[in-house]
C-alpha cells in the first residue's frame, strides 16, 4: 500500500486537471494491478472524472452549478466567510470528495476521453491537499517511474 | 485481485439493470470477504444504486433530471454532438462514475432493495465498457461460481 | 480485512454525526495504513463528508435538497409510501451511497473540518445499516482500541 499528499495551488473556482500529477504517483508506486483512491481532505472542493477533450464542456458544468446553487443565496445562513462558501459546500456534497480508479497493467484504466480534475468551489486562492492511495496486488511493475 | 470488462450495449436513455452481470463477476472472483468496485470508462452514462422493486422509481428520476438538466438548454456551448451531449455530462457529474460495494460470505453485501444500473444519458445506442475489480481477503470461497 | 455492521436509529429527516463510530471501527480494526470503506445499504439514505463546525452548514444543505427536491411534487409517481419517499430516492443519488475514507498511521485521514454524516432523507423514523469494511496493509499498528 502507497500513500502520497499531494498539494495543489488554486487561484480562483475553476476545475484544473490532476491526471499527469495522479500518473505520476501511480509510476512511482509501479503497481500492476491495483486501485488508486483519490480523497479530497477539504469540504468546498472536490474531485471529478470529466471530459478532457472539448475546454467548453468544463465552462459549460460552471455555468449549471452557478446558477444551481447561486453565490450570496438568500436562503444561506452560512455566510460569515464570503458569499461562495456556502455554494461551495453545496457544490462539494452534490460531486464527489473521493475517486477510485482502476490500475491495469501499470497504467490508471481511464476511458479515452476520461481526464482528472480538482473542481475548486471557492472563487480566492486556495491550497488543497490530495491524498492518494494505491493498493496493488504485491506484483511490481517493470514500467520505470 | 480479479478485474474483469464488462461490454453494455443501450439502447437510449434510461436506466439498465446489471445486479445479475455483476453477481456473475463476484462468483467468478470467489472471494469470500472483499471489495467489488466497478468504474464505467465514460463521461455520458453513469452508475447508480437504486430501488430495485417500483419501476416507476426510475421513472421518476429520469424526469427529475429532464427537468435538471433541459435537453437543449440554450445556457450550453458544448453541443457539437447533439442536444443531449452536455447534459448527458452534467447527469454524470451529479452521479456515479464509480463505486465500491462489499462482499461478505462470498456475495454483495447489497442492501434488500438496492440494484446495480448503468444509467445512460445519451439518446442515442452506445456500447459501454465497465471495468469490475474484485479485492479480496486471499481466502476464496467454496461457492461454486 | 476487517468487516462490521453499524446500526443508526434515525428520528427524522436531517444528517447524523458518525465520525466517532468509524473511528471506533478504526481503533478495533487497528490498521497501520490501510482504507476504511463506508456503504449504507439503502436508498432513501446516504452519505456525506461535510463540514463539521458550524451546524448552519447542514441546516442550510437541508433548505438547498428541500428546495431541489420538493416532498410532494406532482411530477412524481412514485407516491404510495409517501410524500418524501421518491424525494428521498433522488436525494440519495444526488449524494453518496459508499465512501473510502483512508486510514493513515492508524487514524482516519479526515481534513481538519471533515466530519462523517449519514443524511436521512425520510420524515419518520428509521433503522439503517452501514457495513464498514477496512483494507489494510497486514501491519497492524500499537494504537490500544
Amino acid at each position: 500500500m502507497f500513500q502520497k499528499k499531494l498539494l495543489i495551488k488554486t487561484t480562483g473556482r475553476g476545475s484544473y486537471e490532476i491526471t499527469n500529477r495522479i500518473n505520476a504517483a501511480v509510476a512511482e508506486a509501479a503497481p500492476t494491478n491495483g486501485m488508486c483512491h483519490l480523497f479530497i481532505q477539504h469540504t468546498s472542493a472536490s474531485l471529478m472524472l470529466c471530459e478532457n477533450a472539448d475546454p467548453a464542456v468544463r465552462h459549460d458544468l460552471e455555468v449549471f452549478m452557478a446558477d444551481l446553487v447561486p453565490d450570496g443565496d438568500s436562503r444561506f445562513t452560512h455566510t460569515a466567510e464570503g458569499s461562495d462558501d456556502m455554494p461551495a459546500h453545496v457544490r462539494s456534497i452534490l460531486t464527489q470528495t473521493d475517486l477510485n480508479i482502476p490500475v491495469k497493467s501499470g497504467h490508471l484504466a481511464l476511458g479515452t476521453w476520461q481526464g482528472i480534475y480538482l473542481w475548486e468551489h471557492r472563487t480566492g486562492e486556495h491550497s488543497r491537499t490530495i491524498l492518494v492511495t494505491i493498493m496493488t496486488d504485491g506484483q511490481r511493475s517493470n514500467l520505470k517511474p
